[in-house]
């Protein structure tokens, strides 16, 4: 099937670009003997994830209990790192059924997590790999090394619950002095933390600068995205996720309308120093500016084109930041040259609890 | 089944605002001689467009043509307008077909779709409505009135095609001297409009202050919104729509962290002249600044709180833009004084084609 035959608007993912990224990030960390747990929030796709296994992944991160279930349920189920908080009663009897199927770790930053953990797998005669989330980049995580040091003291002294070490998001070569500090209190408290888990694609190849990291959380780095361009990280080629759209409307000479919107990239916004704010990269039309979009208009400036889109002219567009975009679609069509090799679904869309 | 057994992150509609809003919306229309065409790209449900027609609505409005397919297969099929332009073989093929299930009626802003609807349905042995979209809001539609003259003129001469009239979208007040112009352009050529079609929910109220208007799309008074919230349209009871939310970490004094991100609120932004940007009001603590987000995490700025949110607390966040959260969503809660009286599909979620 060529990929002129599918309708639009349609989520693509590009073969050789996604191929080269999973090769190239896998053999940066394999290099360096760090391993990578890819983050699955950003495909949720089983078909990648088993990719990434393939290529030599330690295990996946999934975000939520949700996504950990939809992998482990489809065979990637090896080792499962869940950096979230879990608590409630709904949600504990779930990660307490979910030890039984795979090597899980969850994170905590405080004592009500852990405790919770505790009591639960517990009761249902069970246990889970616990490691605290250091802090610092204004969301979840301990703030300094004494608390983290406490933390781990409890969750070493309760039943139902193994210390694995830590976790820090994101996992940049600046973080290095805070997460020696915190394993200090580990070390004088004697400790252990098999597993020092750094995380994001911004800052994977700055890993090895790090050589407390046992391994490495990326999940972007399999299709990039508009922030992935503007790093350097990934060329267009290597940005592999895509919007194809049509333009369907023309309404004056420098305005050209998509028929994808918020609802096929995300609202999510890039912002460009020089261009403003930004939804995303038109690929054929790299001078245009993709300034706004509702739910089912993507409003595109077109006046410095030459040539400009015409009414019914077909685009691929990069969105701005991967992982939302995936959200948005059921199904991706993987394209390989400009044919569609398949059409995978988007297994674990929309597992939020 | 009370409201504290649902787990969080959760969509849920309060059924006493949702059908306040539904009365006082259509109660206005009604006493105005107003048509109102609801637009069920914001709750997407099969349950709620039902609710409205039964409170007479006139039709409904779908933005694409899949939302249409989903909306008459579940018995909404009296009368439905796509204000869109739909081209390609895939859909025109498709929108021949739902010309047979329900009165039909699209936008076209250029010669082109107006041709290519034409043929198809010609070739199918149906015919279509049409309606030229009017612009000015930076968005589609022809922006001079003889460009509308032009275009209702092609329409009213080809085969397979029913000139219906016009639609512009917003229609505040100022819009009509552009409304009248491009009327004049229709009885200057003879041409009939029995649709005059204005829309958007801010605008609903100066509906009546457009005498031309036969007719008035809106999505969001089912619901409300942040954006609702400050035009003071819809109080914080009638700002139906809301994400069951609870506290997983309070890493420092000032920051709490919920379970619900931008893959439970969408990633729509909503900038205050005061507190910046937000990405949602949380009801249980109006002092709270939900100041970021990423796609689990969601971020607030606790400082102005008394007393702050704790860990476990649940909490109900009214979202910036209704539409892309109903679409996060599979599934909403329809809750009344606290109790879940039904879950109820989003049937049309991911309908981007």
């Amino acid at each position: 099937m060529h990929i002129e035959e599918l309708d639009t608007p349609h989520l693509l993912v590009e073969l050789n670009g996604l191929e080269d990224n999973l090769d190239r990030y896998q053999d940066y960390f394999s290099k360096h003997g760090i391993g990578l747990r890819p983050h699955i929030k950003t495909h949720k796709s089983l078909t990648i994830a088993h990719m990434q296994m393939r290529r030599g992944a330690i295990g996946i991160t999934c975000q939520k209990l949700g996504e950990a279930e939809v992998m482990v349920a489809g065979g990637v189920d090896r080792d499962v790192l869940i950096p979230f908080n879990i608590m409630g009663r709904a949600k504990l009897e779930r990660l307490t059924a979910l030890t039984r199927r795979t090597t899980l770790t969850v994170a905590a930053d405080s004592k009500i997590t852990i405790r919770g953990l505790s009591e639960a797998t517990t009761a249902a005669g069970v246990s889970v790999g616990v490691v605290i989330e250091l802090g610092g980049a204004g969301r979840c995580g301990v703030e300094t090394a004494q608390l983290a040091g406490e933390l781990a003291t409890l969750a070493d002294s309760l039943p139902g619950v193994e210390l694995r070490g830590v976790m820090i998001m994101p996992a940049p070569p600046e973080i290095r002095p805070f997460l020696q500090e915190c394993l200090a209190q580990f070390d004088a408290k004697g400790l252990p933390y098999p597993m020092v888990s750094g995380g994001s694609t911004p800052a994977a190849f700055t890993a090895h600068e790090i050589p407390e990291l046992t391994e490495f959380r990326a999940g972007e780095y399999p299709v990039g995205g508009m922030k992935h361009l503007q790093l350097q990280t990934h060329t267009v080629a290597q940005c592999a996720v895509r919007v194809l759209m049509t333009c369907v409307s023309r309404p004056t000479a420098n305005r050209a309308i998509f028929d994808g919107g918020s609802k096929s990239l995300s609202a999510a916004l890039f912002a460009d120093e020089e261009r403003g704010s930004l939804m995303g990269h038109i690929i054929e039309f790299p001078e245009a500016r993709f300034s706004d979009a509702s739910e089912e208009h993507g409003q595109v400036d077109v006046s410095r084109c030459d040539p400009q889109p015409k009414i019914g002219d077909r685009v691929q567009v990069i969105p701005v930041h991967p992982c939302p975009t995936f959200n948005e679609h059921d199904v991706f069509a993987a394209i390989r040259d400009d044919r569609v090799e398949a059409l995978w679904p988007v297994h674990a869309r929309g597992a939020i609890r």
